[in-house]
C-alpha cells in the first residue's frame, strides 16, 4: 500500500466535532436573529466568473483564488458575499419585493498571508437591505447587528458609527485636496494600530501638508457624547459641501436606532471610523471587542453604487457582515454560549 | 456607470429564499437524524492539495476543478466528502474514539457536463463509521439512511443491498476472467438503463464470452425474497472463493438491520446492485426512487482500503451519502415536507 502524506493547506482548517457543534450553534442563533428581523436566506455559488468578482476592486484580484476552468472560462472563488449579492439582485430583481432584505451565511476565500485569527477560508454572516435609501434601513442594519451580538452574549462589543461623506467634508475643511480622500480613509482606518502620530506621519508621507494632517487628526479624534459630537461636526462643517447632509443623516439614523429599541450603550458615534473598503457611500459601522483584543467582529455600511453596477442605475443598499471566526474566538475565550449537546436542542 | 452583464456559471445555481428555506429545513432534519444515531458533525476545507484528492481515482482528475494557487501549489476543490474524511481521520485519529462516527453536510464540485438534476456544485450529506469491520456498522449505515429518508416523508424510497465480493464470486462462477471484474461491475451498474440484453451486449463487446455473459446476467437478475436470494446465492457459490463469506456477511447484515428495527419493506437484497465507484470492498447499498423517476437518492457501502491510504495500514470504514438535490426534487414534486415559515421553528 503506497502511503500518501496527509496534509492540509496553510490557512485552511478542519473543524472537529466540538468546534462544529459550537459553529452550528452560533450560526443557528444568527439565522434566528436574521429571520426575526425580516431577512430571508439566500445562497450563491462558490465559483463565479472572475469578471463578476473583480468589478469592485482590481486591487483584490491578487487576493482571489482564480483560474481557467475546463471550458477555459476565467473563474474565481468568491471573495466576499456582497459582490455576489449585487449579481444575484441584478438577476432576480423581478422576483424581489423592495426593500429586499436577504441574509447569507457562507464561506469565502482569500489568498492572503495567514496569521492569527486570519484564514484563507472563513465564514461570513451577512444581512443586507437593497432598494431603500432611507436611514431606517441603516438603523435596521445596526439593530440586527447588535441583536446578533447580544444573542451570543457578546454584550462587550460596541458598534461605532460614522459617515463617509462626513469624513470627506472634514478632509475638505482641513484643506486636504479632494483626490487624497481615499488616502485619508486608509490612514484613519489604522488609527487604532498606529495612533494619532502614526496617522499624521502616514498622511504627510503620502503628500498631505502638515497643517492639514494635524487638522484632520484633530477633527476625527474629538470625544464626547453622540449629541455633542454631532453638534460639533454640524458647527464645524457649516458651508462645507456634503458636510451638513451627512450630519443630518447621522442624526436621522440615531433617531431611528433609538426608535428600534437598540440597547443604549451598544453603539456610539465615532468620527474616526473610516472602514478600509472603497465602496461605502454613506453611514459606516463597525463592532469592536477590545477585551480580548480581537478588534473588529463585524463591519457594515451603506454602498449605493455597487449593486447597480450590473444594472446601469443606482440601487441604494446597506448592510452588515459578522465575522464568524473572531466571534467564535471571543465566545470560546469567555465561554459565553452555553453549549448544548446537539443542534437538535436549538 | 459602466454596466457589467450579470451572469452565473453553467451548472451553478443561486438559491432563492423559498428554495433556501426548504434546503435549510431538510438539512436541519438530516442533522437531527444523524445526531440521534450518534454521528458527530465535522467540516473540512473546500480546497485541498490536489494529490490528496486524486489518490483514489485518477479518472476523476479531469472532473475536478484544480489549479495552481498563488504559492504555486497544485490545489483542487473537493470532489466528494469521502476522500477528505480519509485525510481528516489520518490527521485526527489520535483524538478520535473508535468507531469514529462522523457526518458531513457540505457542497462538492465536479467539472461535469451539467444536465437535468446534475450540477457542478451540489451538496452531499454523508454519515460514515470508521474503525469497525463489523456488519453492525453497515447495518447502522442502512438504519440512518432509511431513518433520514423516512424523516422527510420519502417512504417510497427502497434501499437495495448487495455485496461486492458476492458479485466477484458470481463473475468467477460464470467463468469471467478475474481481470474483468471492474468491467462486469460497470456493465451491471447500467442494468436499469440498458436492460439485461444491453448488459449482455456490453459484456460481450468488452471481451467476455457469450456464455459467461449470459450466466452473469442470469445470476444477478434472480428475483425472490431476501432469504430466497441469499439461500440461492449460497447454494450457487459453494466452493467459489469469497462467495460464501460474502453470503455470510449479508446474512449477518440482514440480522443486524432487523435488530435495529429498520422498517420492513424499506430495504431488500438485490443481487444486481453494483455501484459504479471502484473503492467499495464489501456490502454496497443504494436508495432508489422510481416515481418520479429520479433514480438513486443515496448511495453507500463499505470501503476498507481508502481511509488507510494515508496511514499505510487497513482501516475499515463504511458509510452512506444522501444526494440532497435529488431528494429536494422529489420532496418538491410530491410536497412531502410541510414547509414552516422559518428555520427557527425546527
Amino acid at each position: 500500500m503506497s502511503v500518501r502524506k496527509p496534509q492540509i493547506l496553510k490557512g485552511f482548517r478542519d473543524y472537529t466535532p466540538d468546534q462544529m457543534r459550537l459553529r452550528l450553534h452560533v450560526i443557528g442563533i444568527f439565522r434566528q436573529v436574521f429571520e426575526r428581523h425580516g431577512f430571508e436566506p439566500v445562497d450563491t455559488p462558490a465559483l463565479e466568473y472572475l469578471e463578476i468578482l473583480t468589478g469592485k476592486a482590481g486591487e483584490n484580484e491578487k487576493l482571489m483564488y482564480h483560474f481557467h476552468d475546463q471550458g477555459d472560462r476565467e473563474v474565481g472563488l468568491r471573495y466576499d458575499l456582497t459582490v455576489p449579492l449585487a449579481r444575484y439582485f441584478a438577476m432576480h430583481q423581478q422576483d424581489s419585493v423592495l426593500p429586499f432584505k436577504r441574509y447569507h451565511i457562507a464561506p469565502v476565500w482569500r489568498a492572503e498571508k495567514p496569521q492569527r485569527g486570519r484564514f484563507r477560508e472563513f465564514w461570513q454572516c451577512d444581512a443586507d437591505i437593497v432598494g431603500s435609501s432611507s436611514m431606517l434601513a441603516d438603523a435596521e442594519a445596526v439593530s440586527v447587528l447588535t441583536d446578533a451580538l447580544d444573542a451570543v452574549n457578546l454584550k462587550r462589543a460596541v458598534v461605532s458609527i460614522n459617515h463617509r461623506r462626513l469624513l470627506e467634508a472634514m478632509a475638505r475643511l482641513a484643506g486636504v485636496p479632494e483626490s487624497y480622500a481615499p488616502t485619508v480613509f486608509r490612514a484613519i482606518d489604522k488609527l487604532d494600530k498606529i495612533g494619532p502620530d502614526g496617522v499624521r506621519r502616514d498622511l504627510v508621507a503620502t503628500g498631505v501638508d502638515e497643517a492639514a494632517a494635524n487638522r484632520v487628526v484633530e477633527l476625527v479624534t474629538r470625544t464626547g457624547s453622540n449629541d455633542e459630537l454631532l453638534d460639533a461636526a454640524a458647527a464645524d462643517l457649516e458651508g462645507i459641501a456634503g458636510g451638513s447632509e451627512a450630519v443630518t443623516e447621522l442624526r436621522e439614523l440615531a433617531g431611528y436606532i433609538d426608535s428600534l429599541n437598540v440597547r443604549p450603550g451598544s453603539w456610539k458615534i465615532d468620527l474616526s471610523l473610516a472602514r478600509g473598503i472603497d465602496y461605502y457611500t454613506g453611514p459606516v459601522f463597525e463592532a469592536r471587542v477590545d477585551e480580548p483584543k480581537v478588534g473588529s467582529v463585524a463591519g457594515a455600511g451603506r454602498y449605493d453604487e455597487l449593486v447597480g453596477t450590473f444594472l446601469g442605475r443606482a440601487v441604494p443598499a446597506t448592510g452588515m457582515s459578522l465575522g464568524l471566526e473572531r466571534i467564535l474566538e471571543v465566545i470560546q475565550e469567555f465561554e459565553l454560549v452555553p453549549l448544548r449537546a446537539s443542534v437538535a436542542d436549538l
